[in-house]
């Protein structure tokens, strides 16, 4: 299966994809989609042209986006959930499930507890999927969406040949 | 001109489609999109799908989307930028600038003030738009957007044939 995880940011927005087969993850891609200058409109376009480029290079079976963190700054937390709308969207549009994580379980399914830094996640990326070279902050926070995702769907098909 | 007015919100989107002739403005069509129940990316691509119906409706020559006002809510803040993001990606879609008003401007350009309530923007767009007849409260606000949008440009036209 062919996972897409993606981190959403109204000037950047991480996207990676893992290949997951039984219990093993491989790597298969990762970048950074940006939105550029100019008029917020313009920028959404730009966000939506470019994800929907990415979702067209892969045959992806399923797709998971980081929760968003809701914090005092309303403004930034308008710019964010504009740019979130636009990246839940598009694998949407593309006929996939979106599934959604909060941070904490990110990092706990990647690095082991819930309040690891960049730092650990970008170490535990490179670790759990070698060859990843993740291109930054935002694509390995992106890898890691996806192996969380992986993480859940591998457990979830247990509890059904368990039940 | 065709100017479409769009009122963001994840639940109920409104919009109004006015024409506008020198200083004559008239009332063409409004609506509501409304997103449904399910997973929020279900949601915003049913938003995005309705949207996308409406605007291939008409030729449109602009349009225009109220700016958010933003509260201490973080959640709510969130839910309505990411329906917002939607909003404003439809239009740039189909090549429309999108002009952002903040409310005041909005009811200032309709009612003459800037803290006008919901009823007395109703009642100047069924005054302002002869046979509006709006579908909803959000759809009598997306009409109001129309009309600001109007005369904004209307203004700025003014100013380049004196220029």
């Amino acid at each position: 299966m062919l996972l897409l995880g993606l981190d959403p940011g109204l000037r950047n927005t991480g996207w990676g994809v893992i290949e997951t087969d039984a219990n093993r993850l491989r790597h298969i891609a990762n970048g950074v989609v940006r939105s550029g200058a100019g008029p917020l409109a313009d920028r959404l376009l730009r966000l939506h042209q470019g994800l929907t480029q990415v979702i067209a290079e892969f045959q992806l079976d399923g797709a998971a986006v980081e929760e968003t963190f809701v914090n005092r700054d309303g403004k930034a937390t308008l710019k964010l959930g504009q740019a979130r709308g636009i990246v839940m969207l598009v694998p949407a549009q593309a006929g996939l499930a979106v599934a959604e994580y909060p941070a904490n379980t990110i990092k706990k399914s990647v690095v082991g507890y819930g309040h690891a830094d960049k730092t650990q996640i970008g170490h535990m990326i490179s670790v759990l999927l070698p060859g990843a070279d993740a291109q930054s902050a935002d694509a390995a926070d992106a890898l890691a969406v996806a192996v969380c995702h992986a993480h859940h769907m591998a457990t979830e098909q247990r509890l059904e040949v368990v039940g």
